[in-house]
This record gives C-alpha cells, structure tokens and sequence, in this order.
C-alpha cells in the first residue's frame, strides 16, 4: 500500500526544503518506501475537510491505509518502527534513538522556531532590534550544548537514526542564519546529513514542487 | 530494577507539579512501577558529571541498568512501551497515541512555554505588554483547535493514553492562566487527568520534596 502524504501547494521556503514534509519525505526515502504527495493550499489547509485529519491545520499528513496520522514526528517514528533502518535494534539504543528524535523536537527546535516567528512576524514591531539578542541567545546555548555532545563524532549515537534525521532537518532550519556557523561540527553534522543519497532526493522532490518541473 | 529519575532540589513552581519529573512520575504510577528519585541542585544540573546524563542541563533523567535517558516525553514513551497501560494494543491506535505524545510536546506546549518566557524573564522589558497579546493569541489558537478536536470525549483518542498524559500535563502549564478557562472542555479534561489516581501519587510525590514531608 502506497502511503499518501501531504504537502504545501506553494513552498513558503521557495524549495529550500524547510517545511515539515521534508523529514517525512527523507524517511520514506532512508527506508526505500514510495508514497504519494497530495498538494494543499493554505486555504485548503485551514477547511474542515483537512482539519479532520490534521486538527492543527497544517501539513503534513499521512494517510496508509486505514491509518491516518499527522505531526511529522509521529509520521516519521511511524516509518521507523515499520521499517528497517531508522531505528536501532538494539533496545537500549532504539530508546536512545526516540531520546534524540524528542530532543529534536522538543528541546532544539522551539528555540529556533522563536527566531523565525521574530523574523517574520515581528520584523515591524517596536521592540525587534531589542528582543533579537535574548532570541539568538536561546539558541546559541542548545546549540552550544548540542555541539558538546556530538563532540567529533558523525552521528548522535553511533549509527544514523531517525533522531540524526530531525535532528538535522531542525538545524537546517537555521540555514539562514549565521548562528549555526558559530559551531563547525554542528554544521559538519547538517551536511552530513544532507549527503544522504536519501536526503537528496527527498530535497528534489519536495524542490520538484516549486519548480514545477519532476524531480527526474 | 528501579528505575533512578531525577528532579529539582527546590521546587522552581512550589510544588505546583508543572517540572518536567511530574509526567515521568505520573507514567509510572500509571503503570505501577516503583521507582527513586535523585534530587538535583541547580548548580549540579550544570554540571559535567550531570551533563553526561542530560546533555543540556535540565532534569529528568532516567537510568535503569545500562540504560540512561533525558527527555521527559522519550522517557514517558520508554516507560509506556516496557509496560501495559500507557499505549494501546491495536497498531493503529497505538500509532495515534504517539501521535499525540508528540503533538503536545511539539505542537501545544511550545507557545505555552513562551508565555512562561515572557512573563519570567521579559516581564521587566519594555516591550512585555506590547508582545503580550501575540503571545496569548499564538496559545488560543492551538487550543481552539484542540477543544475542536476534542469535543465532548473523554480522551483524545477513546482511552486514555500517553498522549492525554502529555497533553494533560502541557495543559497544566497554563493554570495560572485565565486562557484555558476560555474552554471548558480543555478544563474538564484536565481535571479528568488530575483525578486519575495515579496522577495523584505523582502529584502528592513532588509535592513533597517541596514540603518536606513523606508522601505518606
């Protein structure tokens, strides 16, 4: 059963693959899984109709089947535990795994988050400028403390896992930024990442859809 | 064997139950299963020899044998899937209540923790009051759209899960707040959660390194 996914129907990132199907997408590819993508404008995204498979109205979702899901975190562990490849077998280091794919999620990205919503929502507001140092702050300490951790090896514990692969689509996130470039394992680590045969195509893929032209 | 967890020395919300041990605490009471805990200073959570447990400096932690994990909802999901009770049996429903797990750590708590940020450590800054509404509104949003969600059920999805778990504690971060009171089904909800007994051993249990005094 080919599993269907949901995506932006415009890339509010021109292509640069920062949006939440993008871990989903690489999944599905580190596992040799093909699936469909089904493309939702923004208006579409905040209907009844959608908002019944993602109550949050956003993307992206997937659908196999009986099952519905959404919020890539679940999506992604979902094509780990089905799969092999994104999960450890051992299982102290299966548990360790979600450990980083949690951390991602919940202790790197929110910070991070912060600064594109500075950016782009409060770019106009009187107190930017001044705000804009406690923000980057925020993140330069979890990065700091990330970049202790990972210290000079490839991955956050021994092999590849799905808890690597948010990981590093969280701090891709900082792209834009020159935070990141303050810690150069961390960006060693990013474009690792992003040397995956499965990141790749996972990326023209999901570029496929702002160029408008197939990603063959 | 005994799981060892880990949390604050003094109580940063005087016992309120909002630090991030209370979920863990809460899981194994849910599942009936005993467990220590080690108190930690607020120095010695920055500290190297408590930073190889938990790489950015915060508590819980959770060590059973040669396991060792940080991350409140990885934790959570360790203790749910070495157990019965927190997770259900059938996939696809199991795969839903993962769902959620992440959704309240990823989708619902972070705007909630933003408010906490702001009213800590921003509420001396000029801009606080200006800020504060785009705030507020950013957690409104996520919560209309999770009482639609809800509706008139007990849980999120048929029975309760380690996602209302999460959710439930997520929820708690705002009792000093009048936003949830906007939704009574979110408050009955979190009610059912605090009147599940083994929330409150949990509860009693971290109020009592506040006070002082034995849970019995």
């Amino acid at each position: 059963m080919i599993p269907i996914i949901t995506a932006f129907e415009q890339s509010p990132d021109r292509g640069q693959g920062l949006a939440r199907d993008m871990p989903v997408r690489w999944a599905l590819e580190e596992v040799g899984q093909p699936y469909e993508v089904r493309l939702v404008s923004f208006s579409a995204m905040k209907e009844a109709a959608h908002r019944a498979l993602h109550p949050f109205g956003q993307i992206p979702t997937y659908e196999a089947g009986d099952l519905a899901l959404f919020e890539s975190g679940a999506i992604v562990f979902h094509i780990a535990e089905c799969h092999v490849g994104l999960l450890p077998q051992d299982t102290n280091a299966r548990s360790r795994a979600i450990m980083w794919m949690f951390a991602a999620l919940s202790t790197v990205e929110p910070p991070i988050v912060q600064l594109e919503i500075a950016t782009y929502l409060e770019r106009d507001q009187t107190w930017y400028e001044q705000r804009l140092p406690m923000v980057e702050d925020s993140i330069r300490s979890r990065l700091a403390e990330l970049s202790d951790r990972l210290g000079g090896t490839d991955w956050l514990d021994d092999v590849f896992s799905a808890g690597d692969l948010l990981m590093v689509q969280v701090l891709r996130r900082l792209s834009g930024s020159s935070l990141i470039k303050e810690y150069p394992n961390l960006c060693a680590y990013v474009a690792r990442g992003e040397a995956r045969p499965a990141f790749k195509r996972a990326f023209e893929a999901q570029l496929a859809v702002f160029t408008g032209k197939s990603p063959d």
